[in-house]
């Protein structure tokens, strides 16, 4: 076993080995590498210091994850990722998404990329995150189809998560349109997920962008999605959930949008149908503003659309604004994230 | 020609005889019949005395429509209505619902009745009002029967206008639950309108109750439509539009529920659906609260949702309150009514 502290030299080497070790949307690990940095956090995991802010026992579970990684194996991972022309964003980066700065101690480690990272660099107003139920009507995949079509002819660009339904239909669309488009994975960039739509996001990483925070060959699994949900929210302006039941994940990815700030609109459909039970209850809680077209979308990114219905919504100016030197988060203290699991 | 302010004798047939010769919400009618009672009111239309609060011009057009008028044809009117089993109310009688005072100066003079009045004397939060488009859809229709029958069978009234669509949908369906429902026509109780309604309206006057404020041959105009709409929004604790377009009747009546501090629900639809426009449009201007069933309506009903969209939503408790001592309801000095028509 190579030991990590003295294998890994460089800050973007460090933060592509630390995804491969740490679960994603780990808390813990997150305010550990802001205040120490990269290198010091290994050498904290393979030593046996008192780790800042963690009991001995909470100490030893973080530090468990650190037992089975190898520095040798990890690094010929990345040569391999690096082979097939996976990039990476960390921090430091030009590319780097600011916007993601607003997760605070939840930030991730690192971006796995594959096509058009400049599209990160847009007014955070540009972005538009389309959400919705796997198993959508063809009324929903319709109302999606177009919104995404409709933004994709507005210059905006369609966030979504390849998934089959609702945020299929957005990314087909978005590129039938010439528009740009970014899936975000809830495993590696490597391995599209699901299957079913491998051609499609080939495609997306071709003419789009394709992003993951988890490291090429992971597999997807109940905490990544969650994980994903967070970075759905925080790449846009604006989170659109078209169709979704009321416990789904793009109910997660609307709720995770609204804690930061951001807007949220949901789109009503028959009070008959499951699938529009969620938006109905996002309009309904108050956390969701209601859009029937591209045009309220267009009202929500530039905030004209009268007074917000959420005490969250609003904070966020349509251009991005460097947060990074904010001394606490506003997302480090909120209670209803999903708890952090630590493998 | 007989002298009215001679020929009428009592508070009750002065009433009568007034909704006979000025159109309904009238405020410069109403105002002066609160002020001065309704014989003074009748002197004054037939002499030549300065009328309070108007110009000479404007006094001359108010005194204009009474001009026509015969005491002794009107009284047989009357004599014929009785006869017909068409019943009265008016502000002095008991089962006068305390509600309509909160029109102020646009309380109706009387309401002709078909049917069991002591409806009319239930708490106002028994009373929901479900209103909607005459070109409903399926879906609308279907859902105002749902949410009507469910309302029968929770004892509530359901009041609604006895259009085609989601109106007759309504009454149908309160009525094959065995419940009690209101139809608020904008013509004679003695012909009830639409003509393709006449057997369900008779239905509703015989085992519910049919209310208006014109009197018996009276028919609907342009007018007495949006009179009418007013008197559906007063009766009700709650209104619930299902189906309508953006500049329809329906939407009249959600307004002038909005105005009078009632509650508003709005039943979600397609969004491409024309007829969901308008529910959509209340829910964006934050007029209404969305509405996917009965449970919400009790909710409503309740104040028990949350905090209310309007500024206007939540003055009035569920339980009725008399209003008539209030100096100056809320209503009278408000702009966006409909201008009154003096013929």
């Amino acid at each position: 076993m190579t030991n990590l502290s003295q294998a890994v030299q460089d800050e973007r080497t460090a933060r592509m080995v630390l995804s491969m070790i740490v679960e994603p949307d780990d808390a813990v690990t997150g305010r550990l590498l802001g205040d120490l940095g990269v290198r010091e956090l290994f050498r904290l995991a393979e030593g046996d210091d008192v780790v800042p802010g963690l009991s001995t026992v909470d100490a030893q579970v973080w530090r468990a994850q650190f037992e089975r990684s190898d520095a040798r194996t990890l690094a010929q991972h990345i040569v391999e990722a690096e082979r097939a022309g996976i990039g990476t964003l960390i921090p430091d980066d030009k590319e780097w998404p600011s916007a993601l700065d607003d997760l605070g101690d939840r930030r991730p480690y690192v971006l796995w990329t594959r096509g058009t990272t400049s599209f990160l660099m847009r007014p955070l107003g540009d972005l538009v995150t389309i959400t919705g139920a796997r198993a959508a009507t063809s009324y929903g995949e319709h109302v999606a189809g177009q919104l995404a079509s409709d933004l994709a002819n507005a210059e905006r660009i369609v966030v979504t998560g390849g998934t089959y339904g609702i945020e299929g239909a957005a990314h087909r669309a978005a590129l039938a349109s010439g528009g740009d488009t970014i899936a975000v994975m809830a495993n590696g960039v490597d391995r599209p997920y699901p299957m079913g739509h491998r051609e499609l996001l080939e495609r997306v990483a071709d003419l789009g962008l394709m992003v993951s925070e988890v490291p090429p060959g992971a597999v997807p699994t109940r905490h990544r999605f969650l994980a994903r949900a967070r970075l759905m929210a925080t790449f846009s302006a604006v989170t659109v959930v078209v169709e979704a039941g009321v416990r789904s994940g793009s109910m997660t990815v609307a709720r995770r949008a609204h804690e930061l700030g951001r807007t949220v609109g949901a789109v009503p459909g028959p009070v008959t149908s499951a699938t529009s039970a969620g938006p109905h209850l996002l309009l309904q809680d108050g956390l969701a503003r209601l859009v029937t077209g591209t045009g309220d979308i267009e009202s929500l990114v530039a905030h004209k659309n009268g007074p917000d219905p959420g005490q969250a919504i609003g904070r966020r100016d349509s251009q991005r604004q460097p947060t990074a030197d904010r001394s606490r988060p506003a997302y480090r203290d909120t209670a209803c994230l999903a708890t952090p699991v630590v493998l």
